[in-house]
């Protein structure tokens, strides 16, 4: 069987470098500008074009499904809420909505394993009612993770065609965390109780039914550790493996992407494995308080731009840092050029004036 | 002699505690926007109203001034790039510039202490041309650094007056970085070894220069610690005692503000002396490469909102974080409550469906 995820050309050097140097001629002293220099030199390696051009439809995916695991006492959370999440989604009423309205992106939440129907605009590329429960029986089948990374990539392609040109994926799913925190621990070889967090706010005896639950899972993935479709089968779950598939494509169809938290980068870890070189398309928007979270963009070697304590998913940490991409590609577009406005440099000391 | 700068009321608690108690009820897990939340809950309570209003204008002032210790070897520029960037910042071709464009702020720059004449438009508030070279003379007369503060201050009026609702200030002069330096060390009881960075970019026998001359400045300055204007007056400078009254002012005018790097920092270190509580209107914007600013920041207990390197200033750090402030608004002007979207809260495990 062919893996559908495959390794990714890396973006465009020449432009990157060709940014590189306009920063130097910009009225500023050199590197001055700290993170935000190389975070606009990468939009435009990615964009292959120097100045990068500024984003025109900046584009969150939330992807929702609910986990078997979550009926064992993991959250804070009845399952329910998934759904609940998934029709406040679509009015526009949760964090996502309204922080991406703040920073120019605007949202879609596709519904890839809810455990109840929803309303047939959102359910379109939906896989399978809930997952299965990770700490005693496989995610999914086979067929089912390879159906649900293709369902991430068509949706990748989906936004790219209708414009988008630069991707977010958020999560939204009770027990998630249960899931994304058992892949990240089982790739990076990490003991459970070094990597679990309190997701939505479980309290002392729910944390440790979900240590010991993401401690049997991983015992479960133990043998296909190696395989991120048959890692993705036994520890996963539907929207973490479409997660994969969209991140990955975003990457071939040349889109950066910035990543939100631990839910999601789980998935562009798992996709990584297989899609060597994706990572180069991708920043991290922010550090959550997940403490896999952190194990993961250490192992991914990405720094987060943002560090709030957030913990929410749904995308919000990306799209709050959606705004320093804004910022960075805002100083290589609209700055002069130290010949142009006439100031001095830091070697010729004489007036241009 | 009366001062120029008094004690302020605090921002409302009222407020604050309605914020926060609105926090509770809106479609996201308590706390999980992490430091967003507090964000927005000190928005509600400088506007004293909740949900806070969107910023409909917040406004960058960016103040220049030229230090006769430039031209002792401090920086890496020459003393003339002052001016050339008051026509640049005029222009609109500065890093502040393109920054606040792509954060919904406008810019005005005004020159306080500039070496060499420049445009009447910008140039009402002028003090004197340039200040004294701390290292062996007083910056400013007792009387410039009264007139100072009190530009400074009438300048935060007139933009208040104008409906500004945010306020951020900015730096630009060749040389700042050494009076800021000067008088964060001197407020704090640094050693100047472990105060003094690298400003715009000097090079090590540039470094030796700079951090002899505030040692200079600092042994002129002991006489004078506890006195904020004199402290001014012997190792500040007019662009900083402008500063300092407009920070102090935007807090008596109940506007709040978002504090730059180091220059803008030393200013508002100098201000909370004796403007005692004007703290409590500021957040700082990020914290920047210069060691004197994580000390200012400690010394104020203000933890910054990013962390990016930056070191350039013209209020470019503050125009960035001012995103996170229009994110944190929106969350809470934005959001649905759990009641309104029908979705279970983490006690009622009930659908309200």
């Amino acid at each position: 069987m062919s893996t559908p995820l495959r390794p990714v050309p890396p973006p465009s050097a020449d432009a990157r470098i060709q940014a590189a140097t306009r920063q130097l001629s910009l009225t500023k002293p050199a590197g001055s500008l700290g993170r935000l220099e190389a975070l606009g030199e990468w939009v435009a390696a990615c964009q292959d074009r120097c100045p990068p051009a500024p984003l025109s439809r900046p584009r969150v995916v939330v992807f929702a499904g609910d986990h078997g695991v979550s009926a064992h006492g993991v959250s804070a959370y009845p399952a329910e809420v998934t759904a609940q999440m998934v029709a406040n989604f679509v009015a526009g009423g949760a964090a996502v909505n309204a922080l991406a309205q703040a920073s120019g992106a605007s949202v879609r939440v596709v519904d890839i394993s809810v455990q109840v129907d929803t309303d047939p605009s959102v359910s379109s590329h939906k896989i399978r009612q809930s997952s299965g429960s990770i700490d005693r029986e496989d995610a999914l089948t086979q067929a089912e993770v390879i159906a649900a990374i293709d369902a991430g990539r068509a949706i990748a392609d989906e936004e790219v065609d209708g414009g988008a040109d630069l991707l977010i994926a958020g999560d939204m799913g009770i027990g998630n965390t249960t899931p994304a925190t058992a892949l990240i621990a089982a790739l990076t070889d990490t003991e459970p109780v070094a990597a679990v967090g309190r997701g939505t706010g479980v309290d002392d005896a729910g944390w440790i039914r979900k240590t010991a639950a993401i401690r049997d899972a991983m015992r479960r993935a133990r043998p296909v550790v190696k395989d991120p479709i048959a890692l993705l089968r036994v520890a996963g779950g539907a929207d973490i493996a479409a997660m994969a598939g969209f991140l990955a494509q975003a990457a071939h169809r040349r889109t950066p992407v910035v990543l939100d938290g631990l839910v999601v980068t789980a998935a562009a870890l798992v996709a990584e494995e297989s899609a060597r070189g994706a990572r180069e398309w991708w920043v991290a928007g922010h550090r959550s308080t997940e403490p896999a979270h952190s194990i993961a963009l250490r192992h991914l070697r990405i720094e987060p731009l943002l560090e709030l304590d957030m913990r929410l998913g749904e995308g919000s940490g990306a799209v709050v840092a959606l705004n320093l991409v804004h910022a960075a590609i805002a100083t290589l577009t609209g700055m002069s050029t130290f010949a142009d406005a006439g100031v001095s440099t830091e070697t010729t000391a004489t007036s241009a004036h």
